[in-house]
């Protein structure tokens, strides 16, 4: 009985530590250096070449390193095994201090008093702040934590989901009414998870119901943009900005229009930081939990997609 | 029985007309169209030429139109009357969203993304954060807001004021343990009142006591702060650089060193914005207090400066 790390991308020597230190006795190897594959019972995955799995027989878990499931429900090869993800109040940390952090920066016009500052303009006539209105779409265990840091700092928040959730103190619209959701805002906030059903979501055909002009975050997935659409708004007038952590295609390619776009700040897919501290005792706990038979936690339901 | 408004530098219009929807038998004058000083019962100030409040005889109360008492307690003819500042959510608000923005714009190293970005440098190699403990100088109603935000926010924060305060999930430091307080930390926010023994307290002595480098931000007052100390403090990596909303003289002179240098971001004095909304209340509420005889308040103390 042994452990797989397959993630090509990734520095796995502290993730193999950390188990260590729960537990002395695990056998873990990293992808492809595994010595007997018919002793796999669980891969511990993030962006890895998808068919692989198939390589161990008698798999019967799969973790993501991560919150995001995607890159492991299109492999068109997945095995028929549980998968289950982290969810992180680390990560939770990092998307708040992100989204705040950008949110802020629109609230109180940071670019323009970058821009007197370099020009030497001592402005005290024009208003400082911007009024914001946010809304967070994709009201989950992230979007639901962004929500409440933001109507803590004091802003006001509207939080859009699926499913209709009930927050306190924060404005939440369901499926029946993200028309309203989307004319009563001017920041939206994309925290979604990837499934088939938020594929290009972010399109002109959205972007056309908000109320104009709206600044457009996207800390979710790349492929739920469409980038040229977001161009197009910006141009159009329909958006006043965007800042975007998360690409169709990553990294950015070189040619991309967006990198010296005006009105477009970027950073290469860092918002959300899953630390192998908050992460590992999360596997370590499925792990156990599926060599006695346990229920798992976290587990992905495949048809949502999360 | 006649209001006077001395405020040169601002537009009193608003002003006027808010306190007038609240009581309109009022009778309001603006500095120095007066007709009949020896009405005038109460002075609503800011920024006002010292000296001229003793051209009312019958003066019984003095507004600050701010939270600031500063510019008032330092007339050398200031009349013998009560002042009472503004205490306003609306500045709260205000000072916690600039401090959030300018701690939130250091721990998630917004700059370096922004360089990365002009480069199209795609760098995931670099750990996102930079991890903060913030402290906050001056631990009064202003700076109590601002550390429970960074808390929310899921940041360390400590807050140090001459005499200790206790604040659930903050650690507090009173006069005794200053040197405590400022090893404690790695970003210094000023948040003091004026007074005098304020003035200049933001120097070398005191950036020597820090744990280096730290980050500096002042959205107190200008006077507290040594800028030549600042400069030498950068040059010497004391301070890894600062945010600065006040400066020893505002405007800014063209030539200050402030401007251009490449570890300082500055602003004119906008953090807080105090609005009339928020403040016509407060001094209307004072003006009939003072008229009936009741206790007023948010009475300054002139022997503690705030």
């Amino acid at each position: 009985m042994s452990i797989v790390i397959i993630a090509p991308t990734r520095d796995c020597s502290q993730w193999i530590e950390q188990l260590l230190k729960l537990d002395e006795s695990l056998e873990i190897e990293v992808y492809p250096e595994v010595s007997d594959p018919s002793k796999v019972e669980c891969a511990v995955v993030w962006l890895y070449p998808h068919g692989v799995l198939n390589e161990y027989p008698n798999l019967k878990l799969i973790c993501s390193m991560g919150a995001g499931v995607d890159h492991i429900l299109k492999d068109p090869d997945l095995p028929h095994v549980p998968v289950t993800r982290v969810v992180s109040e680390r990560l939770a940390f990092s998307m708040n201090t992100y989204v705040a952090m950008a949110v802020l920066n629109l609230h109180r016009n940071y670019d323009k008093y970058q821009a007197d500052q370099k020009a030497k303009i001592w402005d005290q006539k024009t208003f400082p702040e911007i009024d914001v209105s946010v809304g967070v779409f994709g009201f989950g265990y992230l979007g639901r934590q962004i929500g409440e840091t933001l109507k803590n700092i004091g802003l006001e928040v509207h939080g859009f989901s699926q499913t209709k959730k009930e927050v306190p103190g924060i404005e939440t619209y369901g499926k029946d009414n993200l028309d309203e959701f989307l004319q009563r805002i001017n920041v939206l906030v994309g925290v979604l998870p990837m499934t088939e059903n938020t594929r290009g979501i972010f399109n002109m055909k959205l972007f056309e119901k908000l109320k104009q002009p709206t600044y457009f975050i996207n800390v979710g997935r790349g492929n739920q943009q469409v980038e040229k659409d977001i161009l197009l708004a910006l141009d159009k007038g329909l958006l006043s900005g965007a800042m975007l952590d998360v690409f169709e295609q990553e990294p950015l390619p070189r040619d991309s229009p967006l990198w010296h776009h005006p009105k477009i700040k970027l950073t290469p897919h860092i918002a959300g930081i899953t630390n192998p501290d908050a992460a590992v005792p999360q596997i370590f706990k499925n792990y156990n939990a599926m060599k006695k038979g346990n229920p798992l936690f976290n587990e992905v339901d495949k048809q949502k997609g999360y």
